[in-house]
């Protein structure tokens, strides 16, 4: 017998070969190969097939992939219609949420074993995920959506259907090493929650609607939005260190700073803050920006000894702001790279699985009476 | 360190009071009460509140929750516009899947520990879960949907919204009594992804929407379907012997024969088997009901000695199937029961809630290098 540990931290739920992660040493392997290798000189289709077949791809299986995704990129109308269909004022995450889950109707996979099934679910989700955002993102404001267009790279594609404007190379080249950081993140709650879906041999489309609707909490994927709220509300950089210093004497978590796994700084924040450099020579700085290399710096000024350093969600939403994409657009764009992580784990579930039924313990009464209505 | 428990096998992961099983003995529990009592004495909506809220409701808040999910059995025109985007050849779990996504969209809640919130949202889901189900089943074959009325039961409602015929009251009574049998089994796979979306602090319907997704897996909510595919190919009586004789020399699972927990007669079997004879009594009795019979004799005599008798799924598809629902929508009726305990554990989870996020075993590589794709 177990003793019970809250959350199930420490206790192993699955064995994969997905993804490592180090936390004191700030190390992320992707099957085995350091993430900020694949930052430099990957890109997100072909991490995507790393991930999700444990090789990088040949040149003839990437054309292929790429290709696959390529031509999948379009949503039947119907889909469109349904995402009309839903109130302007909800959040994105539901939208997507319940897109997956109407995507999987038009495409029934029966046996989830199959490696084609598992191919083409794969290939559909990574193409369709974008086009149903930015569809949501355009319908909301009552803008037509904008059809995608093949011959532009999958960042190029999101970008251009979100504003009709393909984007310069500098812009979309960033986009798609964001993407890749977020790819996967070993064993998160939304992975879990896919996998635990997938252990009762539900469909990829069914494991990534949970894993969306998981990865929606704001315990979990909101972080980012939270973190441009908290630079909003500083305002300048000089307002940084009494806002600091209250927060440390009230002891409360200031946003995107501190991980539960590492004790170093989050290596995608140290790769998310080089690109934001990048994108702000390019396109000009973004006041946030000086507040949040102050917020950093004052941060572990009070709080390294913790071992509380910027993570993931620490630079991502400036840089997304600074894209021009709305706030609560950033998990969306979470949810659309990790959802090869998602696969990836689930089609390692699926392979070796045991239905999950965990135990609970019970700490209620026994043989209480059915007392009658009258009586109450 | 924990050894590894494929699918977290008597891995405690909550603490609860909402249910007690002892397979065993063969008792199920409800809040302290068992179930046969309550499948004897209390109305599903009674069941629902004792679940989520821990005690019997007095007279008069049974009277305000049952009046509050009869004013909320509406669904938005925008939700029936939906459902008429979904294709008509899908499965009907993944259009509950998709419309539970959508509602959440119209009624944001922010605060998923205040107590009003999460009345609110039980109080929908319970209410429009059959609504929406209905809508589909009429929808999907060109049917206009039927309006809930608020002045019938909720069974016979649901009956009615699905045939545009009110049932008489032994058969509303029947699936009344079913809905009790199928609100809540402790620590199941949909209870237990609900339970790990819930621990993001996502929303109640959101919750809801993946246990939905793990619940149409065929290793869990679609056994009764498949009892019923299983007594039709058998097609007569006599054929019962040589079918399971061959299953049992091929050492091969007979469906709705045998349960992870339960080493006697599942209590919900025996009620279920009941209640099919009652129906029987009043509509004429069902072929496939003595050739299941026969299979539960014939089964014992082979399998008795393994402890593998009856479970909730042997007799739950025929009865649904003379009561003329269709094949396809057995297990949304089952989810339209089980939100009610699916609920349950969600709130107790988010009143002392750690994230979920267990440990994995990594087995693959470290170091991999990145090879240029010139020499893959």
């Amino acid at each position: 017998m177990t003793d019970f540990s809250p959350g199930l931290a420490g206790i192993p739920a699955a064995r994969s070969k997905v993804s490592y992660l180090d936390g004191s040493k700030g190390l992320l392997e992707y099957r085995g190969i350091p993430l900020d290798i694949l930052a430099q000189k990957s890109h997100f289709i072909e991490t995507a097939y790393l991930l999700l077949f444990g090789n990088l791809p040949s040149a003839s299986q990437l054309e292929k992939f790429d290709h696959d995704i390529r031509m999948h990129r379009r949503i039947k109308y119907r889909i469109v219609d349904l995402i009309k269909c839903l109130p302007e004022s909800g959040h994105p995450m539901d939208a997507l949420q319940a897109s997956v889950a109407a995507l999987g109707m038009f495409y029934p996979a029966k046996d989830v074993l199959d490696p084609e099934i598992q191919y083409l679910s794969a290939v559909r989700l990574i193409a369709k995920l974008p086009t149903m955002i930015a569809a949501y993102a355009r319908l909301r404001r009552g803008d037509d959506h904008v059809q995608p267009r093949d011959d532009l790279s999958f960042a190029e594609n999101f970008l251009y259907m979100l504003t009709e404007k393909v984007p310069d190379k500098v812009m979309s080249d960033i986009f798609d090493t964001c993407l890749i950081l977020h790819t996967e993140h070993t064993m998160n709650a939304s992975t879990f929650s896919g996998l635990v879906t997938a252990s009762t041999l539900s469909d990829p489309y069914t494991v990534v609607s949970s894993a969306i609707g998981t990865l929606m909490g704001p315990l979990h994927g909101g972080a980012n939005e939270q973190v441009l709220t908290m630079l909003s509300e500083i305002g300048t950089v000089d307002k940084v260190r009494p806002y600091i210093e209250a927060k440390v004497r009230a002891k409360e978590k200031i946003m995107g700073l501190g991980h539960r796994v590492y004790k170093v700084k989050d290596p995608r924040a140290i790769i998310l803050q080089e690109l934001a450099k990048r994108l702000f020579e390019h396109l000009g700085t973004s006041p946030l920006y000086e507040i949040a290399v102050e917020v950093e710096k004052v941060g572990e000024e009070f709080l390294s000894d913790k071992k509380v350093y910027a993570n993931v969600d620490f630079y991502s939403g400036i840089l997304y702001q600074k894209m021009g994409i709305e706030t609560d657009f950033f998990t969306p764009i979470f949810a659309m790279a990790r959802v090869t992580g998602w696969l990836a784990h689930a089609f390692e579930q699926v392979k070796d699985n045991h239905i999950f039924r965990p135990r609970e313990i019970y700490e209620g009464e026994h043989g209480r009476p059915y007392i009658s209505i009258s009586d109450r």
